[in-house]
């Protein structure tokens, strides 16, 4: 089309075209209204902008919240009138300011605009000291407090002598109250912080004088910033100044302007145009221009009097002036679509030898220094407590099943030994030290079939063992060389989501499971005190012990029974413990010998309250009490606190609830087998090769399940910005594999849920900004140091055992159930799940709800749910060991639920898979220029839908579009008809 | 001042004065586009109105959360534009959309905008089909999934053939798709609800065809409210048409003009305008007002795509109408004072005889009637179930204390028929019906000394109480006569907080200290199971009883022996119970005989968890999931089901924990005593002259307690309608004392945290209205019947015995702590308390934080916390009897701290006493005038301080302030440089 612009927006093009590369400075923004206190004038801070509105609440001598500047037509049109009419003083030659006020003042005397003879009165208004909001008034100290009852009246005394006393400039000390160089006050103030380095300050004056009888107004830009003494609250150079002085009478309406000028100095476009205004026409064209874009609230649906939030996000300045430049808008999406593009630059060679595997290695080497230094934070003890706790859980727990599993051929020895050394070589040479590896149940499963399998079939489980993990490894160099992780393309949210709730959901599981089996501490449920009898009772001496153990049995109506036969000569045992009883040949009879009272209580709130606890410690971030640093320190330590405070409350009860027992000795928990083992001569030759077969299996699992943790962990919501690396993390779980079997150490592979708590753990958020500003996720501190660290604490943790030992395992279990639910969250499956209980008007304003009719998300929704059912059932099935096949499974899915949907749904709902993307590309041009017309889509979702589609589209903004369309001519029109009434 | 107003204010305040007596009706706004569907042209509806804007998601086929309308200057000023050249068309007499249409477009002909040749396809385009949004697209229904894939590339045909189509009328079957009935659809629509029932619809109909070549606008008003088929959603008379068509290419801004069109005509004060309007001119004047109030947001500090959410309040429609008719300012202040001053009538005539009890009664009998059937709610179910569980603990916790204090001359029996009387008769005669009697602390202290003293001075306590009783009725006889209640002026917010805080922490203390006391269910701390030895065993069968118990003693490290000597000839016991042993003489001896395993910490959870899932319940309500009426029901019968949970899950446990027991015989605690007390014979007679001064103790003890829980709650925050009856109350309470007394009741008085409760469970709140409207808190359901079925249920405990035995006392307790907790919420006390602990920055906007400075207002949370430190302290000791003086002694402290603070600071933090508010209000007045140049208050603000102040303040509103001296003069300025742009 035709690209029309309004005279307002040609002007500005022109200016703001001019000269692009050097950016204009952030402003900050002070102003000042004129009082009378304590029978002086003086300037005293009533509003302050960084990038939002703090107003002073006078009465209650504060700050208010940051929030949105709302304004009044009125205040914007008065200001524009302000600005044709008064004096526009443009790279003033400024050193001080009475000497910037005498240049003003003359200024306005040669314009006609004031007599000479108000020049003494005006340098004197405009020379009075300010006062500042962070310095106290001294007439309020607590000293006075009995008197404050009369201060309001003193008070107000003064105001009313004051009004005639300033008409008596000699009455002042001095002309210029303000000093040059910067008060202490000043340098003190923390609000320094707030403002960015390169800030420069404009300074807003708005007074009312009686000597006056028109408005004042100036406008002023220095040729370089200057420090002008106490003129600003913080020791900022000044560059502009906006003086508004008026008779008296209109204090409001002044206040108004004030505001709106503030406002317009802290915009980004139009400090832009303040900057390099070349004249007044060029200022009311900015004024225009922000008038073109406000946003209006009908005055029935909102009260002018609430102070609206800053929102999350706001429109960028280089959006906005793109509008501008309608040429630059091209170029921008360009690069835009460039970033976009960067995934694909980390996957480029699919068919090159080892391409991949080289790839990561050149991409990761340059890092590698700041992989260690940026591990140097505060916030890496909490991660490192945090994952080693579950780390070691992890190990005692599979350790444990191992165990069971293989006759401790692998036991909780090995468990500890394998994690320690797997994850601390992969965490130092892996290619995204990030995931965090671990014993995963499919192998766990395996292990046990082939344990079974050679037991039965009289093969040398270690040896059979160590040949599978060769071939295994050999396997993975293969698929690494051949590249064959760029099946992770295929891997959509729809397979992320899918794999990461289910094992969320294990370990959740897993975790309840453990506490409400009360395996080892029933509840005593029947309990009467009466009930206790003498059930059998035979000849007195001899089976004294019979009759003891019956009393305890009946006390707590359980089935548990010493049985002891004393020779009936024996001596009448006086004391004798069950311990000597078991010794003396006695027999616990019965399945609950093990009861121990309170027990099962007291290990459900210990679980639960660790849980629960570290639940409320996280969302304390987000309350209102205390500083912000250390509710964030409170919320980094959360878990460390909870089990602290859980096991100092198991200590204080001093139950024998059940605890973590690491190995305390260095040596294979089967003393039967060493530290290594052979692979030749207790199997015949052909197992060497048939070893392969089995192999093939556990290298699907190792590489699906490795991988699919991997594209998680990676996931560009997480920013991460060191790269991934998954040929070389395959290639390294495969060496892994290889050490492992050779030592008789379990297989490691990535651990999602881990994984994620790791990465969540470590999430860096920026500093506060702006006030009002909310922090942004910047990314997650990536590093290789407290991977490390975790994996050299488990390896010492054989002896840390005298610490370990006071933790009970329900504290543990919490721990658990908290990684399994804090890693559902932000899954938008979960979130969709949730929409099944919600009625439709009461849903969150998803942005797919907006784009996909809720019938169709809540069909994918239940595909969704329906595939991690059939994944659970035969998860908890003998058919566990083909899992990888299953997660293949879901690839296929995903790929049918392209005959269910439409792209454009699956682009909302999930991505678009690789093929198709081409032909979605093609599909949505055509589309969009059908809609275009109908109701385009707001830039944010359009960039969302590019990213998703991780197209490079080139479609113009929207809301460049309607301004073509209407900008110029309706203004003209609309001023001719206005000027009418 | 000079009353100034711009033309166009001026032209409203003409029309809009004119005939104030007709209110207009709501206006329904519905907008609807043209889109080519299916090949077909037909309207769709595209967003409606109600009060906020609601927009159809056209990817998500669904409705938008209700949202403020954010406009754009630009359509605002098009929408002028529009009006100025378009044809309007006033009080058209229309019977059908057809001769509607035939009107418009005849009179578009005749004003020469459009040429004849055109009238046949704009009235065929105009009488086009509407869909609705109710009405799901066929094709789009489940069936075709396999299909939909393709569905999007077919419908792009349709589309694309679509243009072409409409340009041949005679293709459709008829000239008018619109029929003159409204269908099922419309009718089923469950949105009407949503729609106050006068209301009129406006239909703004927006399109693009390509037969024009310039906009075709029309405005039309018919004179009667005409139901014209499917036009609307709901079968709503249409009033109001605009009609944009325009040539292609310029959707977006179409759209625009319809949204701003739209969003004006729900605007209270423009439907006005258009109802009233005579001529163009004043259509265009209500534009140009509403462009007057119109709030502005800068375009670089919020996204126009952000939906804003409806606030809390809006601007009312009457403020805002006020501002043009600036005389009718003053009655609007004035009547308001009169509402503000309605307290003051409720207690009008402290001088006159029992003046104040004649004026209870007048008051009360005529809301007799709707004191019974207002209780016929489901609601009240709730409320009765929560409270008189509230009340049977309550009264067996007094019951149980008092028998103990009193040798069970009063005990749980007389305790539970005390309470069904004294409440009974209250809620039947009572002035405040909501107030719930109880035994309370102070009287219980007051029982305890009477006792003892006479018991140790041979003084028959019976008679000697009744004799109290009976002064203490004449007493209270004498206070109500002499108008004593009006004592309750000089109660403010300070006394009121710090009592009821103060109560409510001997809730929560009292709950607490009774499940951490573990009194009779201590946790077995040093068990193990291979301690169990035999400490002592002597004389094989003689003392067999003794060793067996002393098993039992270790087994639980607790000391608790059986001792039991039989003689040595007796056969061997072979089956013997605890109860047996005892019966052959056996003793237990130690103190934790009565130890049961898992009790203490199954009493904990049960504890624990009522309360946690009675305050999760409550919170319910504010979820999103489930539709609101039941998220409603499950939050009023929270305390109901959470009871229900855990009484469940005891009986699952089937633990043995404590049992609520109550009496299940109609008879004296004590059997020695008969329900009625004589008052002569067994003391000397001047006792019964002399017990009149412990009467006034006691006298004092009730007046102050029962006042001041009836300040509570009469407080204007809960909005009761029915007036109080401070008078009355006391009447009933004194008349109760002395019935007690001749029954050997415990005397009753207003209970505060029961009370509070009882009011919160019967809070309303208006229905849904418009949507995104906020509920408002209408009121308390103030009735009688609630109150009455609680003490007749109390009553009857006695024969509910069987089904209330399985009531376990924690969960009794765990009732208690919420009561406690709930009634602290929503006190400001609180909410200053927690300022301590919260940055400044982070605190909430509090309206008396921005008015006060934050050291006073620590300042004066300081006192408050002292002072009930002081109060809890004298409490815990022997002077709680003097209680009632400590009450007096806060009324005090609230005197002297006028000496501290200002009145300007106390009328924020509390409320002026009665003798300040006329020195006040001079005060205010003085500092208003000064303090209205500098920053006037917010209109809400000063609305606050008013009843706060309860001052009949005649400030005008600062609203008008602003206008009255900018509006006029300046927008023909700016209007005139504007067009020289």
């Amino acid at each position: 089309g035709v690209h029309l612009l309004s005279p307002a927006a040609e002007r500005l093009r022109h200016i703001l075209g001019e000269d692009d590369s050097t950016p204009t400075p952030t402003l900050f923004t002070e102003m000042d209204t004129l009082q009378h206190e304590g029978g002086e004038l003086e300037w005293k801070e009533s509003a302050r902008w960084v990038k939002f509105e703090e107003k002073v609440e006078e009465g209650g001598e504060r700050w208010s919240k940051p929030h949105v500047s709302t304004l009044t037509l009125h205040s914007l049109f008065e200001l524009r009138t302000c600005l044709q009419t008064g004096s526009i003083l443009l790279d003033l030659e400024g050193y001080s300011l009475p000497q910037i006020v005498d240049d003003i003042v003359d200024r306005q005397i040669a314009d006609g605009l004031i007599p000479p003879d108000l020049k003494e009165k005006i340098s004197f208004v405009l020379l009075r000291k300010h006062r500042h909001q962070t310095k106290k008034p001294i007439h309020r100290s607590l000293a006075d407090i009995g008197k404050s009852s009369n201060a309001a009246s003193s008070k107000f005394m003064c105001h009313l002598i004051s009004p005639s006393n300033h008409q008596n400039p000699a009455q002042s000390r001095s002309m210029n109250d303000i000093s040059d160089t910067p008060s202490t006050d000043q340098l003190k103030n923390k609000f320094m912080k707030k403002i960015p380095r390169d800030a420069e300050a404009s300074n807003v004056l708005i007074g009312e004088v009686d000597f006056l009888e028109k408005p004042f107004v100036s406008f002023v830009r220095l040729a370089q910033a200057t420090t002008l003494g106490g003129l600003t609250e913080v020791p900022v150079p000044t560059r502009f100044l906006f003086i508004l002085l008026g008779p008296h009478g209109k204090t409001k309406s002044y206040n108004e302007i004030g505001r709106a000028i503030a406002t317009l100095m802290v915009d980004d476009l139009f400090s832009d145009v303040a900057y390099k205004a070349r004249d007044r026409d060029d200022l009311i064209a900015g004024v225009d221009e922000f008038l073109d874009e406000v946003i209006v609230l009908p005055p029935g649906e909102w009260d002018p009097k609430i102070r609206i939030e800053p929102p999350k996000k706001v429109p960028s300045a280089e959006m906005r002036k793109s509008v501008l430049n309608l040429n630059e808008l091209g170029q921008m999406n360009g690069s835009a679509g460039g970033a976009a593009g960067g995934e694909d630059e980390e996957l480029p060679a699919p068919h090159e030898f080892a391409g991949g595997l080289w790839l990561d290695i050149k991409r990761k080497i340059p890092w590698y220094c700041s992989d260690i230094y940026d591990g140097f934070h505060i916030q890496s003890i909490s991660a490192v407590l945090f994952i080693y706790l579950g780390c070691i859980t992890n190990a005692i727990t599979f350790g444990g099943l191992l165990g069971d599993a293989t006759d401790n051929y692998q036991g909780v020895m090995e468990s500890f030994l394998g994690t320690a050394l797997a994850g601390t070589v992969f965490c130092v040479f892996g290619g995204q030290p990030l995931i965090i590896l671990s014993s995963t149940g499919p192998i766990l499963i395996f292990e046990k079939l082939l344990y079974e399998f050679s037991k039965s079939n009289d093969i040398d489980y270690m040896e059979l063992r160590l040949w599978i993990g060769l071939h295994s490894c050999l396997q993975c160099f293969l698929l690494v060389v051949s590249d064959a992780s760029y099946i992770i393309k295929y891997m959509t949210r729809f397979t992320e989501e899918g794999f990461s709730s289910l094992i969320s959901f294990i370990f959740i599981s897993d975790a309840i499971k453990k506490m409400v089996a009360w395996k080892y501490y029933p509840i005593n449920r029947g309990f009467k005190p009466d009930y206790i009898t003498f059930q059998s009772a035979v000849a007195p001496v001899s089976t004294f012990c019979i009759v003891f153990s019956s009393v305890i049995a009946c006390l707590f109506s359980l089935s548990c029974r010493l049985l002891l036969h004393l020779p009936p000569s024996s001596t009448l045992a006086l004391s004798l413990s069950k311990k000597e009883c078991v010794k003396y040949g006695g027999a616990l009879v019965g399945n609950s010998c093990k009861y121990v009272p309170d027990l099962a209580l007291m290990s459900f709130i210990l679980f639960f309250g660790t849980y629960s606890m570290t639940v409320s410690l996280k969302k304390f971030k987000f309350s209102r009490y205390f500083p912000t640093k250390l509710r964030k320190l409170i919320s980094d330590f959360s878990i460390f606190m909870s089990i602290m405070s859980f096991v100092g409350l198991d200590m204080l009860m001093g139950l024998d609830t059940p605890k973590l027992i690491v190995p305390t000795e260095f040596k294979p928990t089967r003393s039967d087998r060493g530290w290594l083992v052979m692979p030749f001569g207790k199997n015949p030759w052909w197992w060497y090769l048939a070893s392969s077969v089995p192999a093939l299996l556990v290298t699907i699992l190792i590489f699906m399940d490795q991988q699919i943790s991997a594209v998680i962990v990676n996931r560009k919501e997480n920013k991460l910005k060191k790269g991934c690396g998954y040929h070389l993390d395959l290639f390294w779980v495969g060496v892994l594999m290889a050490v492992c079997s050779f030592m008789g150490l379990p297989w490691y592979v990535a651990a999602t849920v881990i994984s994620i708590a790791h990465i969540d753990s470590l999430k860096m958020e920026s500093e506060s900004s702006a006030p009002g500003e909310q922090p942004q996720f910047l990314g997650v501190r990536e590093q290789r140091l407290t991977g490390i660290l975790v994996f050299v604490l488990t390896g010492l943790s054989v002896f840390l055992a005298p610490v370990l030992q006071f933790i009970p395992m329900p504290v543990l279990y919490g721990v658990f159930l908290y990684m399994g639910v804090a890693s559902l969250s932000g899954i938008q499956f979960w979130e969709r799940i949730k929409l099944y209980l919600m009625p439709a008007k009461h849903q969150p304003d998803f942005s797919f709800l907006r784009h996909v009719p809720l019938r169709r998300v809540h069909l994918f929704t239940l595909v969704q749910i329906v595939c991690l059912a059939v994944l659970w059932i035969l998860k908890s099935t003998f058919l566990a060991i083909i899992f990888p096949v299953m997660i293949l499974g879901l690839l296929v899915v995903r790929k049918l639920l392209d005959l269910i949907f439409s792209q454009h749904d699956l682009a909302w709902l999930d991505d678009i898979l690789p093929d198709k993307d081409k032909k979605k590309k093609e599909d949505d041009k055509t589309k969009k220029k059908e809609r275009k017309a109908v109701e385009p889509e707001s830039d944010e979702e359009v960039r969302e839908i590019w990213t998703n589609m991780k197209l490079n589209s080139s479609l113009p903004s929207t809301h460049t579009q309607t301004r073509i369309l209407f900008s110029p001519k309706f203004l003209v029109n609309f001023c001719r008809w206005r000027a009418k009434c």
